[in-house]
């Protein structure tokens, strides 16, 4: 029991260090996409984007979050907030199998998409700003 | 020191609780605010908007998160993902005092201000989305 307890022990720091590899924050990745879907396809659409997110941050270590949402006043304007470990991770998310079902499943639905990088104004302190999600 | 520990355990539980009733994930506010700065005042501006962020997530429970942001392409053009508890929590913090020293310290920096509320596609699983933060 004890020598299970050890070995436990070992990989939980050694998933920590490997957690910190992928968090060097200055790496990282990050993009509002602006996206304009055509209304008739816009819960289709819907469907596809939440799908696709919830499966990239469950199944890519390097995937920190997508976090979708959709203007009150134009709910055909959709906004993602896309976060990566740095750019193997999100070259990496762009060839996987559920990312591409997304794109080609949703090209016809998308009117105009605008991938526009951000620099996060604290990479540092992103633990705290998002400690009570 | 039994006794202690006993308030101690009871202490959490209700702090828990309060955070669950904070975290009613329906009513929460989201939004994205979009700001143009005067390149002039640019780098002023983003030391009071980093200030004001922090401190908010500090202080008030209600603030959830407050995570700026700029383009990489276009440095005046910042944009705001600010999530609040409810809108009690909103209204509570544009009374605070660390807000009201930001708002009349900014707003000769500021060249337009668009604050766009948002629909999260997924509020439930917001934990999830952002639990690698």
């Amino acid at each position: 029991m004890r020598g299970f307890i050890i070995i436990c022990l070992i990989v939980m720091e050694v998933l920590e260090v490997k957690a910190q590899d992928i968090m060097n924050k200055d790496q990282m990745l990050v993009r509002i996409s602006e996206i304009e879907v055509y209304p008739e396809y816009l819960e289709e659409y819907l469907s596809f984007a939440l799908t696709v997110g919830a499966t990239s941050v469950q199944k890519e270590p390097g995937v920190i979050a997508i976090y979708p949402m959709i203007q009150q006043r134009d709910s055909c304007q959709v906004r993602i907030l896309e976060i990566y470990a740095n750019d193997e991770a999100y070259k990496h998310h762009i060839s996987t199998e559920h990312f591409l079902t997304y794109k080609k499943g949703t090209l016809h639905m998308v009117k105009s998409l605008d991938l526009v990088d951000m620099i996060p104004m604290n990479p540092k302190t992103m633990s705290d700003i998002f400690r009570k999600m």
